[in-house]
């Protein structure tokens, strides 16, 4: 709020329609650290928001410093203007942490996608062991999730509009005091959102909150596929399964009592950020929709909470999830192991479309019945590769034509290919 | 679901995978009224989804009237396949009807909004009277909410993607059927979704629920626009204010038992509609968030009621908008009685800017303090105007000037040039 | 709504307001099954409610059937008292299905407990091992869950109150016509409330939804209890853990892709409504606190889908959780095996309580950090009971005290009690 | 969470288990100002929760300064256990206070709806002039609404339950240091509890979390009912309409740059809140149904932030609440003149019912008819009470007796029952 404040004072110096001087006189006393928030807080419920009592503070500090720059301080401005210009500068510095972790994570899913391309794995669809597929595939797809999520962000990042409409949305104040000077009021905003890194609006979005729910929409999705990620870490590093573990460190995930435990504590805190988004982006969109006249009356009170809430969780989450992916172990043993358990069914899908044919016995359908029913007795103990040994004769299909049927290595349809597309949809952002 | 089944086997067809008659002897089973949908939704609980009973449906009624046929039916397809493909189509058609309505609202707003850029009205924040304004402005703004939004959802309804993964999202059996006749189990899906109108996806997205929370989410921010424009409607026709009155329409806003009483229906339905719709993103949002393994278990099946529940919502708001913003009748009588209402005060930020320099005495805050004391007056009962031709002498400020100082319809700021830029940005949607 | 009408009509009838005869002549029209309802929702938009084309059907029935019925129907009655009645008793008829199916649950979870009340398991605690514990304790814990919100919900369905306000909650029309016959208006709603089983509440609660907020807050925490459930068979079911198996019915779980999957479609189907439940307690929420005036324009109508779709999702929800425990299997071998994978250091908690203090050697703290030494070395692969022999003499802990140390059985605290105290809780609920 | 270790040891000591000097040596160190919180904060990640951090804290304070008193710190506990006891330690202490604001507000509402039960208003639905009132009724459903919320939060109040189970529910490590003194860990949780004002619960709730998500519905409630009485506040104070108005206090509500503008900050601050709510309590139900295990990975994490911000809320609303209802100023001119505003037709529900027979003229159905083109004609600009003059002869209605029949103050119902009802529900609440 400092920042928009004096950024103002720079915007109106340089047009002349202040003393060249006053920026720099009002700078040393635009320090937040000079303030006490706390303070600021209680007395910000006095008129329903927090710039009221700053710039009573602000400019009680200007009258001690530099008397003669008081008077220019929040020129022709409202508290909305400057409250919603320094939500968007916040955002701004925000995002660009959280889009640099955000580049961390795709780097690092990309290199786990390409090092686990033919690592062979079992695909799981409603927790249950499905068919053969590729850890590299997987990490294709997280990559995938984060990279779109990602990718919108960039978008929305780098259009956060200033808001600078005047106590009622018709810059009525500016226009007064611009025309003063043959000054165009749009143009000085212009120029304010430009020193501010801001997009200069279309118009005041007093009670238009599209550039809020879109950024809250946008947090809460890239929260989103980090909380997939942190799903499948959870799940994969469970003793039973083993498949992954989570980065080991010092004095993380550790339990005094019990010193044989090792929580996946990571994933989850991403998880219960995830969790947690949906309710913010709700608020959001709840206030959006409860705006009336020509200031938003209770709702827009709502943003300033929820909004920084989506930005901590999401700065949170993309911090952890880098770290987590850059130092995620996959133990190939236990993938192998699992895919094990799965046993030749696996590929049942495709033995059914091989054998079937070969059992029809001129009987259309009679040939899938068949495979039913050797799929049922493997199911009840025998065995599969025998069962199908013993119902196909060796000339309708060798012994190591069924062998490499059986092999799950050979059911991975396009899992290499949609790695590739999915590395490729992201360029720049993996190591090549 | 019956089309997308449909236009696969086209596919196949057309690719030589399948007989070129199997399409046409399959089609006439897939018209959705030859299916019971409550019987099916009771059987969908069996394998958690609708296409397992509606496939079991499809194949007895092809077996009995095209028995050849029934073999190549959802061949290399899983039920996700069907069912997301089936909800973007769905999605796609819905859109059609939201988009043209919103183009009808979108026209009806820049009308109001060019016919009454010289209605001045008084501006509200916090729901008390602030500054002059004019309607002209406040259309203009409901016109920006629902561009925006607008825009965004247009882009949202090019980018639907087909989902074609297969059981587990290899592709697996596709590449097994399409390898055999040396086609590209890419190009097959590529095809499948240029047939339906959707977009060819990097991958499927069976667990990157994002095309799903997008649509939400930009189907929500056209429902706050638009419940922006119900609240003002809802306020602006009270009897105290009377500022517009919803069309009337036999049969609509009628009370028998208060025959005087007509209710404002519309803006009460588009409200309810804004109202709902947080709740619906939040479902998605947290499904999303929620996925794991290769498909998700129980989340995959919140989106289903969601997403319908906001097409719904937004194509019942988005009619009635059209029909309430067509048909608004603005009474420029009241809107001119609440500004008199407001009094000179409404200008009184003008004049604190024009008068307190003249009040100085030389002394530096003496003149605010002073025209303070006048507004103060003039609120305890004192005319104001009497009171600033009593302190300002006339050589200062003559007779003429103050009048003019204190006409609210000279304190419109950028009013005309916002409402200008605003209809500008929306261009061939506004009837010009 | 239409028993409510016809109910009224009685009360009338009874007191002597309006000729006897009339409720019987009423009532043939009354039956649901007689109107057109896509024809009726479509209308309710005309008025906002559905109550107003109900009633003018309702009418002309009558009128055909019974002209000199007409006249009383709906007498001093409004749209919401009306709607609100219908909302508390359907939502009155549909509890008593769940809570019966919530009993059901409760019994076999009881019956659960207490047969796998030795069963001794390992507990899971941020999805790592952590102590020993029973899988009746697990049982337990969900009966609790369940029995708790069960309680709650059976007192809201105790309390559903009835709506008899009239056109803005003041009974004025009622107030005339039982006037005019000596009769208090608030004796009559009484007597409605009585005949249609619900609460005569202290005044009409035509914008103090807390009826219907609480209600959707208790189907919201019996959800949420079903769904930590379903949460707990998804994982125990996987195939690496393999501890509990749904109950298998023909026609429920397959996969015709995939022929030796079998899903646990219960525990998916019942996470999905556990899932979507938090986004409809928000519209309900959100609309009690958007009410305002005598009737809430707008959040009033958000409540209908919102509570029915509440009350679908927990009747679902329960009666597949009722089959979900009913039929539950328990594979205590994959218990014991999951146990066993834990291993010795599962009691590391009691080992250091016990051992601790014998390796103190007078230095305090000194016996803390050899048993965290001991297990260290036991991670690295050495074998815990063996270090352990190793380390404390026999004569301080002999070779049989070391044996029942280790053994999990004997580190189960308060399990047996737990139990005791949540099935006690629950009395007459459960098989004695 | 230091109260909670604190008296912890009180109750070892109290039973012997430790020295009965370890909680004086401990006290010392347990005040919350001698830590850093921003520091535990973000060490507080390293274990996912802030008991870690804190506990190391605590045990090097009083390794400093009772080295003895080090040892029995936290013994048997696990980090839940402190965590959720404080945080229902929080909720009490905090609830006394919400309690205490809530029954001046209730105080408040008695004394408004007592003194204004003559005061003859216009009611409104759906924004529109409906029947006549009195501003006391409305007043009183303020007090219906916040009334109900308190007693069931004064309910969940004194039922919030400690948390003490251990590192996995069973209360393992507990039971083995009781046994060693022949003390019952159940007993020592039940004084642990009644030391701390908390309720003995039936099990430990790790994986339970009604007695969270209740709290939160409840404070959701009560902000609702505050929400409905900021809504009518913000409604009612707006110029045009001008019923009542907000206290005014010393730097509140005004507006530099318009100083004529008093907004009604309080109840634009309430009504920000109960905006705010339904997305908290949405959190809090998600967190619940995704609980799994002995203990919630991630979703435990959430309800924190949200509980506590539902307390937050709940607690500046309630306070704000007390303030404006004690001090609201009723213009009861302005409530006269709005009444005045909806004319004769405000009766015309009991016109129709009086005078309707009398135009029957032997044809059934033609009174209503007669009356309705007798409102139609007033509502075209005839005067309601010449046309109804001219239209009944005054042997059926003499002068006075319509004269009687068009005065709002006739036409009430049951208001002064009704609020006589409301207030004997909360006895002992208002000043009698």
């Amino acid at each position: 709020m400092l920042d928009v404040e004096l950024e103002w004072l720079r915007v109106l110096a340089s047009a002349g329609l202040i003393n060249s001087g006053i920026p720099d006189a009002v700078a040393p006393a635009c320090q937040a650290s000079r303030y006490n928030t706390a303070d600021l807080a209680a007395r910000a419920q006095g008129g329903g928001n927090p710039v009221i009592p700053l710039l009573a503070d602000l400019r009680a500090l200007v009258r001690k410093e530099a008397p003669e720059a008081v008077g220019p301080i929040h020129k022709a401005a409202t508290s909305q203007d400057i409250l919603d210009s320094a939500l968007m500068l916040m955002a701004s510095r925000t995002l660009e942490t959280i889009l640099a972790d955000a580049r961390r994570v795709e780097t690092a899913l990309g290199d786990l996608a390409r090092r686990h391309a033919d690592t062979v794995s079992v695909a799981r669809t409603l927790t249950q062991h499905s068919l053969p597929s590729t850890f590299g595939l997987k990490a294709a797809q997280w990559l995938h999730g984060v990279g779109q999520a990602t990718a919108a962000l960039d978008t929305v990042a780098s259009a956060l509009p200033l808001q600078w409409g005047g106590a009622s949305g018709t810059m009525a104040a500016l226009t007064t005091a611009a025309d003063a000077a043959d000054h165009s009021p749009l143009t000085l905003a212009a120029d304010l959102a430009d020193r501010l890194g801001l997009v200069d609006p279309v118009a005041p979005w007093q009670t238009n909150r599209i550039p809020v729910t879109r950024l809250g929409a946008s947090l809460a999705d890239l929260l989103a596929a980090a909380g997939k990620i942190s799903n499948d870490v959870l799940l994969l590093s469970r003793p039973e399964i083993g498949e992954v573990s989570e980065p080991r460190e010092a004095g993380r995930g550790g339990s005094s009592a019990m010193p044989q435990k090792q929580n996946p504590v990571l994933s989850v805190l991403i998880r219960s950020a995830a969790l947690a988004a949906p309710g913010y982006t709700a608020m959001l969109q709840a206030a959006a929709g409860a705006a009336d006249d020509e200031r938003p009356g209770g709702s827009w009170h709502v943003e300033w909470q929820a909004l920084r809430q989506l930005l901590r969780l999401a700065g949170g989450a993309m911090a952890k999830l880098a770290e987590l992916t850059e130092g995620l172990t996959v133990n190939t043993g236990a993938v192998a192991r699992n895919l094990e358990l799965a046993g030749p069914l696996v590929v049942s899908e495709k033995v059914m479309a091989r054998i079937a044919p070969l059992l029809e016995g001129g009987v259309p359908g009679q040939g899938k019945k068949r495979v039913q029913e050797l799929v049922a007795r493997s199911l009840a103990g025998e065995d599969f590769t025998e069962l199908l040994r013993g119902a196909v004769p060796a000339e309708q299909l060798a012994d190591q034509e069924l062998t490499e049927l059986l092999n799950p290595a050979n059911y991975l349809g396009q899992s290499q290919a949609l790695i590739n597309r999915i590395i490729s949809a992201y360029p720049g952002r993996t190591n090549a």
